[in-house]
């Protein structure tokens, strides 16, 4: 049995301040929450606005939440970039703190790039960190990053570093693609984290190892739930009860639709800030989502 | 009659050592051969593979061009980036240098993103600047950003900043797109480059200012001549012999086909070395694209 990371992690919201900068305070406070909440951290991914911030403020995200009492053996920040340098720091600089893991994105700016090329971009990135201790989780976006992580690809990459190639996180959204790296890879010490709680029972059933999904920003508890309870007869319940919660924040941009809602809980305008390209949501649209919220029960229990 | 800059741009590709670093002296060399020749430095952009850059070496290069004797006035380096900290960094550094221009990316990770937040991010860029020399062209560059600078987003930027949105650069590939803004833009003090030669002669014909154009690493001189004989009876002929060894070059992916192509006239290996997510050409690749340029009668006179 490997004692990797498993369960349910939340790729952390960003807060900013009122100059527009990473406030860091929220942000621990956040974190704190969250794990007190039974999820890990998946910090600087893609609804943390990561490829929003520079180098400097990643780091110094990074520093923050390793110089608390949180424990990193529940951390896999996100430590992708289109360059490799950026990459190589960022990995190095989690991975020698002690982080269960890093999620990397491929390089994203060059479109219909090869295998061969996507394959030493990773191959360099742990050649260039150089740590025993890396356990690199592939980041498989392609509605976003627009570039694919192949089957084939990842078994090469996992061939090549046994070790270092820890899993996969598959937001491809397509649960075919899912089940198929589940079918592959499942019993070849890599594991596969769906890229959102839509999957989870399914994805428990089929040998996944819990999920990385946006909605545990503000759904911790319930979806770390469905993970300690996916065997009971209460199973179907709890993903229906996550899939109401899901859609009803799908129905908005994502990452403005999380900000508000915690603003809103924690009564903290300064919460719903988004770097451009995103744009706070209108006070119309927050009013549905927290009307339709409150249909569902749902709140952020003890932020 | 405006002063700005007008010609034939170069995204400079970018020399690696062997050590993978960027070679500097050799950038510096490559530079003042393309000076030599008649066109200016659009240096950083997506055939320097920039996005593969660290910011740190990004500046380092900047550094190293503005340092020589090469005239900031024919320069116009890209300055995007997915963060507004970096493109900040990036475009009040060459601002501050007096370069003509910059070339900005508009932030390229998240897509479907709204003209509201594509708005916000340049207005936010320019205000950060706070350079009143600072001349910004737009990159719209859908097929590899996958984000798309539309007609709406420039009429609301230039009516904002009507003397820092200075232009744009069209890689969208498509003849319409850059009719339609010729059309709309070109008596408005803002500057159209068609982002590759092969629209060269018709888009002078219908009020381009030149055009930024990844081959003109390779061919500057012979575009160069075009830009210069638009008017002339020779001016179709030499359209069609650019086209000749455009369309060579479009055969293979086209960094590392050009680099292939420097390294063979310099006899100098390492400047075929590029970054990955690239890989070099293979040497039967490289075998076919020599011999059809030799067909051409093509060379890099006086490299």
């Amino acid at each position: 049995m490997s004692n990797r990371i498993r369960g349910v992690l939340a790729p952390v919201v960003t807060p900013f301040d009122e100059q527009g900068k990473v406030d860091l305070r929220r942000f621990v406070e956040h974190c704190r929450w969250l794990v007190a909440n039974g999820v890990g951290l998946a910090f600087l991914g893609t609804n943390s606005e990561a490829n929003s911030l520079s180098l400097a403020e990643r780091l110094l995200m990074m520093e923050a939440v390793f110089s608390t009492d949180l424990d990193t053996a529940a951390m896999m920040p996100g430590t992708g970039a289109c360059d490799l340098p950026t990459a190589v720091t960022l990995t190095k600089t989690a991975t020698q703190a002690g982080c269960a893991g890093v999620l990397t994105l491929p390089p994203f700016y060059y479109k219909a790039v090869t295998e061969e090329g996507l394959y030493r971009f990773y191959a360099e990135l742990i050649e260039q960190v150089g740590e025993e201790s890396l356990r690199l989780y592939l980041y498989h976006i392609p509605p976003v990053a627009q570039v694919e992580i192949s089957i084939p690809l990842v078994e090469r990459l996992l061939k090549a570093y046994p070790n270092q190639i820890a899993g996969i996180k598959d937001s491809s959204g397509n649960w075919s693609h899912t089940q198929a790296l589940l079918k592959q890879f499942q019993n070849e010490n890599f594991d596969i984290f769906p890229g959102s709680e839509s999957f989870l029972l399914k994805g428990l059933r089929n040998g996944a190892v819990g999920c990385i999904s946006a909605t545990a920003n503000v759904n911790p508890a319930a979806i770390r739930n469905l993970y300690q309870h996916w065997h009971s007869d209460r199973a179907e319940d709890l993903q229906a009860g996550l899939d109401a919660i899901r859609t009803t924040f799908e129905r908005y941009p994502m990452i403005p639709a999380m900000k508000a809602v915690i603003a809103h809980w924690l009564k903290d305008p300064q919460w719903s800030a988004v770097r451009p390209p995103f744009i706070t949501l209108s006070n119309s649209e927050q009013r549905a989502l927290f009307a339709r919220l409150n249909e569902l029960s749902f709140n952020l229990a003890g932020h």
